[in-house]
């Protein structure tokens, strides 16, 4: 059985520095033979699912719209939910564990979301936003873990889900 | 690109006159390339699931609860939702067409909201359940599509989803 | 502690009789101390919600949007959910019990999810739509009650809550 | 029409320091005619509803559950949504502005929230947790407005909307 990884951050414009860390986290998730879950749209669940995509891997988009073609032309497996930003609970829920790139307050609430369903969350302390204000910090008794880079924050994704799982 | 085809009904035990049509639909959805929605639970969603696999298809549960492992053994994809009955929103906007065996209130909550979501029904007629109560029904301006067969069902939903879209 | 009790039926445009309908299950409840729930938005909600009021009630109204001002000018207390249709089981779970007037596919959907949750559903039988076409009928081992005015349909709601609870 | 005052912050055992907090921020929003929106339960959420209710205030409390007992005894108006944490959306999106005290990683999530959703959000940066960990802190183009006690956090709430609707 396939992980399922889930990546949150930015939607719409990002720079070529975050679009970078996001497809390369894509990329390590497919080559690690995961499924990434995202929430389906611009920004870096976009670039995230063109590079799981350009490595053959399998792309899940939890979208808030009722329309397919709110989709960003990577994901595999649209699903329009219809219930606006409720979708982010979703996003974690159908992930084994959460990475967060740069982000604003949607990330942020998909980061608070995550630990209260008990999901480790890996936020990249390089990217920006949300990622770089909450790596590394404590959120009642739950750690934000800090990654340096797309690899390792892959690396420890895998780390942690083949010892808890 | 496939078409999403849901499929409604019974969840918990079913009567083996029932499973064997869900089955077929299941069949009939992946010979023709579709991918199936479906709740991701038991009964009915469990028996057309199978009958996609048994051809190859892809299969897709929208989950009420928290955990993967919810889903029958033949979902591909999984997503647990974790927003309970709202869930049932969130298969109909997911699927492009809708295809209801037999069922009780979970389906008939369904068809509603899929005829709300301007989503077509079909229910298969002899399958009984709300499918036999509703089929051919008019509710408002919208009807629920009569189907004697889960051949003709899918024959269907493919005619309507060729012309529509 | 007052009952909760649900109202859903058609929105938009409604006939003389429905609104007339509506408005007297809105008084019905009020007169007995009960809290009206219902969708908030026009129609029979917004007929219902006209009767509560009149007659001193107080009126509850869960919004699919995100704004207040989608409210009927009758609601008390507007709760903008920003789920879209999947609003409608909030109607339910906010309900002790339901009551039909007429009604579409929305309200369909709300009767199915009433049932689901196992909640009592009573439908008018004289007002058309939805409630005529399955007032009386058994959804697997849950009868949708008939009533045949807005008086006995209040009547057979606190009957079985003041047996239930 | 009063306004709509959301309260977050931690759920289940807080100090006698943040008990107190949150109910003097309860009894100014009902000083001020506010109608208290929160989450329904203990900790935080019942303190300010307490502190609400002691001075004739209207509470409103968004359950996760199906069940209007899972209320706090200080809620005049219990929703029982059934939709477990995508029932944060809801108490931000009936709320026009949002005040948090302490708080963990649900209170994070709606924080999150509240700004995607364009809701002000005011922090008690003496009152621990997430509350002090971002009160002050921007959010892409939105900060989050720090308050220094419960009475200049509800003050700033009401300079806000006054100015705004």
């Amino acid at each position: 059985m396939p992980y399922f990884i889930g990546v949150i951050g930015t939607d719409g414009e990002i720079s070529e520095d975050i679009r970078k860390i996001a497809e390369e986290v894509g990329r390590e998730i497919a080559k690690r033979g995961g499924i990434l879950v995202c929430g389906g749209k611009g920004g870096v669940m976009e670039a995230a699912a063109k590079g799981a995509k350009q490595n053959g891997g399998i792309t899940i988009g939890i979208l808030p719209g009722k329309s397919r073609s709110e989709a960003n032309p990577y994901i595999d497996i649209a699903i329009p939910t219809g219930i606006g930003r409720a979708r982010n609970l979703i996003v974690v829920n159908s992930s084994d564990v959460v990475i967060a790139i740069s982000g604003g307050p949607g990330t942020l609430s998909e980061i608070g979301l995550a630990l209260a369903e008990e999901k480790p969350v890996i936020a990249i302390k390089t990217s920006g936003g949300v990622a770089t204000l909450l790596s590394g910090k404590k959120i009642r008794d739950k750690t934000i873990i800090e990654a340096e880079s797309p690899k390792e924050a892959v690396e420890k994704a895998y780390r942690l889900l083949e010892k808890s799982i």
